[in-house]
């Protein structure tokens, strides 16, 4: 089953980092891989998803963080180098079959910023075995993606401390 | 902060138990709170909620099951009781100040369902310090909960299993 949570709204990764925690309680073991985060961008949620141990849980941050964004400096084809690796490891996840779910963090967005070919991705929904779930995040989901899914949320922003002509930085806690 | 989760699309209590794990990972203290789930219907995040410890996280599935649907049978003055009891919780915990995030999951659907009155749901705001920040989570947000909120997001559902003419039971681990 492939589940796609996409939009421009709060409430991707919290809810992929909640569907691991349910898929754990109840005993499954979670492949979970963010695209574009880095380490050196630590969020809330690192620490307790990597103390659950490797054998239940992966946890890769696998991203060169932002790309062409935020005086990002890096080479693009670094950018790329990265996301074709963690998805080499996501593919390499399904085939041992040894995960029941694989969540791919901000896929979507590493598809629209062409660091993953169509192609690419779809080779790796061929790999996985039938018996396992997939969750893609991230804003923009392709087309093709969005066919090819069996759940789709969108998450629209319909209010944004920002918006309230009140910037506010990104609350830690809240949202990372 | 009063951050709102709601729409008809899945995802809404998952990205609450995401959040509470990202602000637990913060070294924050939570307090999660379940309107209308009762312990009848055992979800995946439940032991790993319960795990945290009482003093890091206060986890309590407050409701007494589906509300005059699937075989209900119990008087809806009890389905208020309860409703009441528990907000009447989550006030208590705001009061000592101890959390830094209330988590009211499915709260928009027991205020909906007439299971809380509109003035017991602002008196419940009211009572909750500035330092603490607020995540009420189910479809059907009232229009004086989503003009009082800071962040609203609409979880929309795209595309479901059901709607693919293929009737599916809901899944273990992803939709509980």
């Amino acid at each position: 089953m492939l589940i796609v949570a996409t939009g421009n709204g709060k409430g991707k990764t919290t809810a992929a980092i909640g569907q691991a925690i349910r898929a754990l309680g109840h005993g499954k073991r979670v492949f979970f891989a963010q695209f574009i985060k880095c380490d050196g961008y630590p969020s809330g949620e690192d620490g307790i998803l990597r103390n659950f141990g490797d054998d239940r849980l992966t946890f890769i941050k696998g991203g060169k963080g932002f790309v062409g964004i935020l005086g990002d400096k890096l080479p693009f084809a670094e950018h790329r180098a990265a996301a074709k690796k963690l998805l080499a490891q996501a593919e390499e996840a399904a085939r041992t079959e040894h995960y029941d779910l694989l969540i791919l963090d901000e896929i979507n967005v590493a598809l629209a910023l062409k660091l993953l070919t169509s192609a690419e991705v779809t080779a790796f929904l061929d790999a996985v075995p039938a018996t396992c779930d997939v969750v893609f995040t991230g804003r923009g989901a392709a087309q093709d993606i969005i066919a090819r899914a069996d759940f789709v949320t969108e998450c629209t922003e319909v209010k944004h401390p920002f918006h309230n002509k009140i910037p506010v930085a990104a609350k830690k806690g809240i949202e990372y």
